[in-house]
């Protein structure tokens, strides 16, 4: 009795080269609503639920939770993150690393906190379709990371169990909601964390980047 | 007989909150010249000394190393970081604390590897003045970080024992460069690296920001 995991994928960070980008979105919209919040700390957050994000930055400034100034914060982010658009790129090594799990049967999807407003362009870049690949974004879920439902949801549309699954992340917050379903969490760096944070957060392994990742892919159940 | 430590600081991330838009600079500068690499790799080498880092990327990316190109880099960085000007604020605590430092009669300067160009706006935002406040940048020494020279040069300007003083920094590059010298090395995570990071760089403490390291002053002996 072998198992042969599953590959689920986070995007920004994991796969494409948007994690700064988003950051600096987020530092643009929240000084439009008069909220300044270092940008390291806006970086460590990026990942998450935006709803979850978004919470917490009110409740830590102390400013009034409204939906009104939630809807407003994520439409400025959306709307900051336009600009960088045509700039965004794959991560080293992120499509032949795909490529080489649909050549070798290897079943994987992509799970996203982002909506699928902000993921297309990205999935484009990655040469990824929601048609024919399997792609999970916040609208296809209640809660998202650090909650477990985005990978979750992928492995059912794979036919996967998610016990057996490997979660490829690239911030605590992927690595966190993989403990919470079990799954086997291994991190990049390639969205700007630290090594020991991503194994205090449960990371199995951790490597540099999809291309590294690639290069290990036995480590870690990738069997060709 | 007691030692008070003189405090030399890094500026780009310890001080002011910078790193970021340094890194997203350094990006377009690159793309400028058609060199492609992930960000996260251009982040972690930020503080370091701008040669040292146009240096070490051509020699990865296989490009030729002339002094054209490296003059043209740093041209392009400085322009492109431009665009950030009036955006740059100081990190939460870094007013209060040189503040706090000067009312205690405690030396302290600021050691950064960029030109005056750059800091120039950084200093302001922060209010410091070169003509009455210890600064060091890249245009006083022959070599940057990870080289001592920078905190070499302010200690002797502060008329301080190196060996005796508090070197504050957000890199490793500034922590590395604090070894060389057997200065103290204080981390801040304001720059985005993370706590382990800056530990295996020889970080004697880790603080989030300068507000943070404010608040545990005497832990480092800066003893008001």
């Amino acid at each position: 009795m072998t198992t042969r995991p599953a590959f689920i994928f986070d995007l920004d960070g994991t796969l494409v080269d948007s994690v700064y980008e988003h950051v600096l979105a987020w530092q643009e919209a929240l000084n439009s609503e008069g909220i300044e919040l270092a940008v390291w700390r806006i970086h460590r957050r990026i990942g998450m639920s935006g709803g979850l994000f978004t919470h917490q930055l009110l409740r830590e400034t102390k400013l009034e939770i409204t939906p009104e100034r939630i809807e407003r914060l994520n439409h400025l982010h959306a709307k900051a993150y336009q600009n960088f658009r045509g700039m965004i790129r794959p991560l080293p090594g992120a499509r032949e690393l795909l490529d080489t799990l649909t050549r070798a049967g290897i079943p994987w999807a992509i799970a996203t906190s982002g909506r699928m407003e902000t993921a297309a362009q990205n999935l484009a870049a990655l040469g990824v379709t929601p048609e024919t690949n399997v792609v999970v974004t916040r609208d296809d879920v209640k809660y998202a990371k650090p909650d477990p439902d985005l990978f979750v949801a992928a492995a059912a549309r794979l036919n996967a169990p998610i016990i057996d699954s490997v979660v490829v992340g690239d911030s605590i917050w992927d690595l966190l909601a993989a403990q919470r379903c079990h799954a086997l969490g291994v991190g990049l760096l390639s969205g700007g964390y630290g090594l020991g944070e991503l194994e205090r957060a449960g990371a199995y392994r951790v490597y540099d980047d999809p291309a590294d990742l690639l290069y290990h892919l036995d480590e870690v159940g990738g069997r060709r």
